[in-house]
């Protein structure tokens, strides 16, 4: 298959991507595999905005056929450090020492609203295929990362469509990253052509805007830093 | 157990509320059932907002521990006569001419992103009971709403959560009225204390706020219609 981007006849995928390294590669990976992307984002109430402007630059960069920014209000609901000013990011200063229990960074039920959103993006665009940049290799222990979730969220969805309705194989939730490790992703991006230098990791980053840089002690900051050496190479969102 | 609404152990249960007959019968049920209701809502781009004005009547009748209505935007997306202006309402004269197939009101993904939310909102109040008025019987054949789905969503649910990591049957979706006629929901709505009066189940009312009007002919009038009078009663909403 092409890379599809201008064929009209290209199966369309919606894919999730928040600004950071694994959604891009995600975005890279659906459109080499043929699909014209459709990307959607989401400004959940975030600690900063960041994220948002990588997710545009992303979503030009790589050329995607539309890219929806949709506004949901998980603040309010409160109970997490990334929409929650209160609690404080866990910060350290190597990857082995990440907690492997579920961290305060946890937001209540989020990729369960997120694929929610893009199930019913993809029943209106005619699609059957979603991507999400899950992993459940290198992370950070979220219950909504493990492969399980995701098979469940399929079957549901599958039954909650007009499209599951007429074909039970209908929906596919696509997770090309599931098992592999950061340094494995990164790799990966590197050849289908992801710019990481924009890109944003980070659950606490400072700065605003173009200027936003990463904390580089969180646990995001710490599993990018991990995967960049080793692949040997210089993280280019540093440089 | 008690009533329970202003017990402080009572668990808490999350209620999906729309202010149609079939959801607050719901809220009734729950509180019987001893829960302390948090009732949540949607402004999710509704023709009209009548129904959120019975939401918010019914949360204060009924005496609820708190009521969230919650902002999501699905208009942007459109793809159904209930928040499309430009698809029109089916109408009929009969409630056996209602069509066996998924009707144009159907709203894409629409209890798939409630449930999310309520999902949420169970996880930030430490309540692992949801429920929703859901009915497989006297109903307009949206997908979202078959039992088959509403199991695949409570195990979607429970890997989904923290509290499904410590106990895999941690969650459960409560669907009361899931396999009663109309009729039958009517009968126990009333032995509970329900003010039908108060609720509003038109798919497109007429006039504005507390003076809006079933339009007396779309699928959720006729099915209404058709559960007063087999209970043999007049429906308080039209007098």
């Amino acid at each position: 298959m092409s890379n599809g981007v201008d064929s009209t006849n290209a199966p369309r995928a919606v894919v999730l991507l928040s600004g950071g390294l694994d959604s891009a590669t995600c975005v890279a990976i659906a459109r080499d595999q043929g699909f014209e992307v459709h990307a959607i984002s989401f400004r959940y109430g975030q600690r900063h905005n960041g994220e948002l402007d990588r997710a545009a630059k992303q979503a030009q960069l790589m050329q995607v056929a539309s890219h929806r920014i949709i506004d949901i209000d998980l603040a309010q609901l409160g109970g997490s450090a990334l929409v929650d000013s209160s609690i404080a990011v866990p910060k350290s200063d190597h990857v082995d020492k990440i907690a492997g229990d579920i961290p305060v960074t946890y937001v209540p039920a989020r990729n369960t609203i997120f694929l929610s959103y893009a199930l019913a993006v993809a029943e209106v665009l005619g699609s059957r295929d979603i991507f999400i940049g899950v992993n459940a290799l290198d992370y950070s222990g979220y219950p909504d990362c493990r492969p399980e979730f995701i098979d469940a969220f399929q079957t549901m969805a599958r039954l909650a469509t007009k499209a599951g309705v007429e074909d039970e194989q209908s929906l596919s939730i696509h997770t090309p990253l599931l098992h592999w490790t950061k340094a494995e992703i990164i790799q990966r991006g590197i050849e289908l052509g992801v710019d990481y230098s924009q890109t944003l990791s980070c659950y606490d980053p400072q700065g605003v805007g173009e200027d936003t840089r990463p904390c580089g002690q969180c646990d995001a900051c710490l599993l990018r830093a991990k995967g960049f050496a080793e692949n040997e190479i210089a993280d280019p969102a540093l440089s």
